[in-house]
């Protein structure tokens, strides 16, 4: 007689549960086929769910009508079944939680048959990528991506009751936005009521969540997703999800307090592992010096050293003309030492160079440091004076068997290439693993970066981050007599290498805010057009406020330590936006079309 | 000299928090001034948080500086206070939590302030909405909304808890999907990278939860948006949040109990009530019969009587020619008793006419029950024959004095007029009030309904909900032979007359999902097209699976009891679909236009 699974019989257990604790005790499981081994008559499955597998044996003298249908399994058959928990006895399995025990079925039912998978539902697989987006359903179901999803859920309750917890409202705002010009580039959405007009994809909640403080709301938080229409990289995603926060009445200090609580609480609730608080800080001066970028990996030593001055005191007279004029020219030079001691093959050494041009060098001169200070392997040694060599091994920190390699020019160009090359390195000596943490969790501030950034190609200068951040008081002066001096209430949060959040103590002095939009040519106009509601809102008594955005996909893909960010990700898109599950984007038909006002233009790129 | 406000002076307390336990202690509170009074010589304001209001003094003989200051204070503006609790002694405000202290100030800083507001920041003002939307923020500010959102704000935390708690993951779904063609009207996402194609902003994650349950993740949910481009009604948003759960191994009762015991920890938490359950069931037929719709309001009677078999007996001998001629044509006949103790005025019963009028009927018969039986105030007495009238009366349960109204013709305009007459009369009689709940909260569960709806235009079954609906077993047999026959494992929770969400078990047997496509005359090609991946998922052994979805504004809308449902959304659109804060939609350049491959064509409509 059938019994009734689901109906009546309900799950007892999940696949990752049962111990020697339960033997004796009669059950029902619901999952899927594993494997299936036939043994002297018996019929063995491991069933699996998404807790984990436990060992289910259909015999036929105990149940023939059980195991004749288990005769039929096959891989990754959706099934139920009943039976009684009995000891492996010296069969142990240590690997499974479940190891210990197995379920000896008295009954058997198919709720769903399985074709042959396309590939199988494994740990590791070798299929290729494109195939396993195609059936994502699938892949899926591999333990792996299976418990990357589930910590993030952990991590979502996590953060929702830490700020729930700390007197944080979670409040919705549109994802239907009005379109601003300048920002990050939105996705558009015609609007089918208004003719010819276009909401925007909500790039983020800035503005909103900047109205909740001018509304009284004093702390705010939302796990929400937001869209950017840029070029995508294999890091990138259209939409993407942020951990977005806004305090009132708060220094930035307030604000990190909150941000390394909510660390400290992932790591160690998910990880077990205790963060250490307060994080590092950094000044974001010092971080593009040493490491050429504001998101360095502290993981690992191999600190850039800047020569620009060391170069412009031994001037012309140094030996090395083209260094020397980049200088000139209002380069910057820096150097980085790599160690002696457990050197680069000349091979390796010289692909270097291969990965420098890769990032945008126009090549990577280096010196070995050789036994009498002298430098070799290097065509800087044939004219370099003496005394700056020895200036800048000496800089350097350099030792005997050291390689120096060294980046001049454009300085955003030398920081770039410095920086990606540094973390090549490590990499190639095994400082640090190709991607996970390794068990090392750096975390840090990078903090007051300049307000603004001159932009040499239209000579003006530009809000570095945006226009509502807060200089620092005492630089307020100099907002229009010298812009490049001012300094601004604007943190990075990074751990190893990645920028996980940012934000700022945001501008609430409309006097100030005025200042601000002057320095940057910001018209009145201008600035209605963009920013005309907040505007408004500061006048009416907006509260001191700032907050800050972590980007909740990159912390669950560094918590987790998997390969790629589309592993936190389910449905994720590829480099060119599209889902090979669903086949998104797609083609409209005109009449749809021509209900929101638009008609498809897709004219062959330039 | 100043005191450092908010960098080394933090707030001690909110605005509602201070009672006289804390009388002598020195307090520090920031917020805004609600009001501001003179009295000989002291100034006294209400300063004003999200939690609270509490009165501050400031007296010249005690603290000058900041009593100098305070005179130049007015509504709105955002200050810091310091101060010292004492009690108001007889002055006490008992409508205020903090009315029995206020704050005597030594130290005031206005962090910023404020122009005269557009309208005041209090409970009740009769500014018309679209000033109230335009400037949000202010409104925002206003109590009730205050309340409503953080209310909201709550019932978030309490879904998460609960449902974390009963092993559902939280996991994320695409916004940007693939366009389906039949379903509700989607919002359409123009690619750059694709050019010609479009995303389809998601209507549900419906296919996508499925999904999560075929890849084994066996309990998902999520409190997310959805996006539909349907002319917006007043209590409709172009983007709306709902709660969307999934389960596998579920039959509809195990659904039933998870939202159940939802719904009793939300009242219970919030509001401190305790909802019985399990819910009221109520077949969708019975529903239809007697309250005309699949969500009825069960805070009162009024229940409709349906006279159809009774006047097919009577045939056209009953003496009610245009009843018995729209019965012959296949329509249906309803009734309803206003009853006679509590009666309508005349008048009131003539706008019922018009009422039924502009819900589409032609007219609206009614008879007055008269003291021997007869009928009055009715153009049906002159002619229906005694048995007839009598056999009605009997049927409707009506005494003397009630007044029967009269609906008959087309089965589905005579439920929907019959239905919102029923709530409509409710209200007038004082039954239910204009909006809230009244303090009776009646929740039900609508279920079985059919599979099939027969389209009379085209003259074809179409799936009542949608395609991936289970039947009952024991109706498969109907699918192709009586399809509307069919009853289906679908169901709605209703409350006080508002669907709050709905669901079903849905079909995982692809063999009995192909019998429903060929019902439903979906070819196999049209199927590929549309639900292509989920075919696909159901093959590789898809569990059995259901869920539910309940919509999270409306939810909240009906728990706090507010007016309308922009009262718990907090930046909300207009009945076109623009925001009166931003100015969204807006027009995009040409350039921005031409990046995306679409040109705007805003062609007069029809």
């Amino acid at each position: 007689m059938a019994v009734p699974f689901i109906t009546e019989v309900k799950r007892t257990h999940t696949c990752g549960q049962l111990t020697k604790a339960q033997i004796g005790e009669e059950v029902v499981l619901f999952g899927w086929v594993q494997n299936r081994r036939d043994h002297g008559g018996a019929v063995f499955i491991d069933l699996r769910d998404r807790e984990g597998l436990t060992q289910v044996v259909f015999e036929p003298d105990i149940a023939k009508e059980a195991h004749d249908l288990a005769g039929q399994l096959r891989l990754e058959y959706c099934i139920g079944i009943k039976g009684k928990v009995v000891s492996r006895g010296s069969q142990v399995n240590p690997k499974l939680k479940t190891g210990e025990i197995e379920i000896k079925a008295s009954d058997l039912t198919i709720f769903n048959r399985s074709e042959p998978t396309p590939f199988l539902v494994e740990d590791n697989i070798d299929t290729a990528e494109e195939k396993r987006l195609a059936y994502r359903f699938l892949d899926l179901r591999r333990r792996p991506l299976q418990q990357s999803l589930m910590t993030r859920s952990k991590m979502n309750a996590i953060t929702r009751s830490y700020l729930n917890e700390h007197r944080f409202l979670e409040l919705e705002t549109p994802f239907m936005g009005k379109y601003t010009p300048g920002g990050a580039r939105n996705f558009l959405v015609p609007s089918r009521l208004n003719p010819g007009k276009f909401y925007a994809l909500a790039e983020s909640p800035q503005l909103y969540k900047q109205l909740f403080m001018v509304a009284g709301f004093d702390r705010y938080f939302q796990i929400v997703k937001c869209f950017r229409d840029e070029d995508l990289r294999l890091d990138r995603q259209p939409e993407f999800t942020q951990i977005d926060i806004e305090m009132s009445f708060v220094t930035q200090d307030d604000v990190f307090t909150i941000v390394e609580g909510l660390i400290k609480k992932l790591w160690g609730d998910v990880l077990g592992i205790d963060v250490p608080t307060p994080f590092m800080r950094m000044d974001f001066d010092e971080s593009m010096a040493k490491y050429g970028n504001d998101k360095p990996d502290l993981r690992f030593g191999l600190e850039h050293v800047v020569l620009t001055d060391l170069i412009r005191q031994h001037g012309a007279a140094g030996g090395v003309p083209m260094i020397w004029e980049a200088v000139e020219q209002g380069g910057i030079v820096k150097a980085m030492v790599i160690p002696g001691d457990k050197p680069l093959s000349r091979a390796e050494s010289d692909k270097l160079e291969e990965f420098a041009k890769q990032n945008g060098a126009k090549g990577l001169a280096r010196a070995k440091v050789g036994e009498g200070g002298e430098w070799t392997q290097s065509p800087l040694s044939k004219t370099i004076t003496p005394a700056l060599r020895q200036a800048i091994t000496q800089a350097c920190g350099a030792k005997t068997g050291d390689l120096i390699v060294f980046q001049f020019g454009r300085e955003s160009l030398v920081h770039t290439v410095m920086a990606n090359l540094r973390v090549h390195v490590a990499k190639k000596l095994g400082l640090i693993p190709e991607y996970g943490s390794g068990g090392v969790w750096k975390f840090l501030w990078v903090v007051n970066p300049p307000l603004f950034e001159y932009d040499e190609e239209t000579k003006t200068w530009a809000a570095a981050h945006h226009a509502f951040t807060r200089p620092h008081d005492e630089h307020v002066q100099y907002l229009n007599s010298d812009p490049g001096r001012v300094k601004c209430h604007r943190y990075d949060v990074v751990l190893n290498g990645f920028e996980i959040g940012g934000g700022s103590i945001r501008l609430h002095d409309p006097k100030v805010q005025a200042e601000v939009f002057k320095a940057l040519g910001i018209g009145d106009e201008e600035a209605r057009t963009k920013f005309g509601f907040l505007l408004d809102a500061l006048k009416f008594g907006a509260p001191p406020h700032g907050g800050i955005a972590l980007g909740m996909d990159r912390l669950a893909f560094l918590l987790t330590g998997v390969e790629s960010l589309r592993d936190v990700i389910p449905f994720p898109k590829t480099k060119t936006g599209t889902d090979l599950m669903t086949g998104a984007p797609g083609e409209v038909d005109e009449r749809q079309l021509r209900e929101v006002h638009v008609r498809a233009a897709p004219l062959p790129q330039k």
